[in-house]
């Protein structure tokens, strides 16, 4: 499968608010959407809005009424290039080995090497995201802050992230060669996809190959060149293992 | 008057408010001077405090109850070395000599080479700070957001630069030999006005002329050798003057 030729100038990008509780945070964050220039806004099972979400998103009031309304992670992130998630840090735990996220200037470095629309990810005020939500993001990105007190209230990490990436994407020049589509994205995920299968290794060590895969590729931000590089080689070891009849 | 030697290794924050009206944000602005290692709160005349405010605090709820309550700006920013306040971008109106404020990296940048306690100031929701009080900072910061729409909530624009201010100062080498202290500032300050005096300025030109040399005064940040240097050519120009018996 050829991936097609994609040729975006600039990022686009959208907010995804998966299953927020409280009407203030969903007006803030749509004010915020406004400040900073987002493109849309999208909610998972979201409450029925009220006034009070109406009144805290200001000028941003449009950008709350025609957000896209879904009842799934899955559909949210629909038509989403690149899916950044945020969050909290977490070293224990069984969300442990989805660590490493990036902190902001990271992001806003990454983001000059990409191209499409990107899904800024948002979780519950209680929870966050849960861990098929994390596990479907392209890369993390989490907010440093008191290691005393880290946790912030979902519309402040959202105006720091939002700040960060507006300021960011005016100042850093964005790299010449851009690196491969998310279409080629699926596409190696696929490849790698069957390389596990080929390679035979225990399916319950699965998941986590596959998305520690899923965060280096995407963290490094692949030229053409390293894209088609990499296809070669994993396409090889199939060939090498039908070969051997394993 | 020799100025007293100060040595400080590192500034301490305190987050002033100034008349805020809303429990949310006081509670919200609380919980983020947590987050990012703010020292203390000064609140002007703030309403009384309701449990929403609490709530929001979360654990910024020592540093709310604890805040320093005071009824006019003078008394919020006594014992404050350097003044720092925000501003919204005014290019008009009976404000606007006033620009020219600095954006957050260049605020860090600034704080790498003062030394002592800062006060970052946030005004009123609604109309932001007085003329006197934007004249009584010593320099101002404003976050640069769209254009279309570029007015923050006040608990926003606070988690922004709470955060860069949080993050500059542990990634900005203080500068080697500090600036002049705060109370050397103010004995610059007394001798332009004798020189503003001196000179015979006309009346109303004078509070223009001050608060501009305040603010290059406190964005240059000068080294000793500087404030020496400048209070030299002030008591020189002020000698000139009289023996030419103007």
């Amino acid at each position: 499968m050829a991936p097609e030729i994609e040729v975006v100038v600039e990022n686009e990008f959208v907010v995804i608010l998966v299953q927020p509780l409280y009407q203030g945070n969903i007006g803030s964050v749509a004010r915020l959407a406004r400040n900073f220039e987002m493109a849309g806004m999208v909610m998972v099972d979201p409450p029925p809005l009220e006034d009070e979400a109406i009144a805290y998103s200001m000028h941003g009031k449009d950008l709350l009424l025609n957000a896209r309304c879904v009842t799934t992670f899955t559909e949210a992130v629909e038509g989403i290039d690149w899916v950044v998630g945020t969050s909290g840090i977490s070293d224990s735990g069984e969300k442990c080995y989805l660590r490493n996220p990036l902190n902001p200037p990271e992001l806003v470095k990454w983001l000059g090497s990409v191209n499409g629309k990107i899904g800024i990810v948002l979780g519950r005020e209680d929870k966050g995201l849960l861990r098929e939500e994390l596990e479907a993001c392209d890369i993390l990105v989490t907010i440093p802050a008191s290691p005393e007190y880290p946790i912030l209230n979902i519309s402040h990490a959202a105006s720091i992230l939002f700040y960060e990436i507006w300021k960011g994407t005016r100042e850093t020049p964005r790299r010449n060669s851009p690196s491969i589509t998310s279409r080629e994205k699926i596409v190696l995920l696929e490849h790698y996809e069957r390389l596990m299968e080929a390679s035979g290794i225990p399916e319950h060590k699965k998941p986590i190959s596959r998305i520690n895969f899923r965060r280096m590729i995407t963290r490094a931000a692949p030229s053409q060149r390293e894209f088609n590089s990499l296809m070669g080689t994993i396409s090889r070891a199939m060939d090498y293992k039908k070969k051997k009849g394993e």
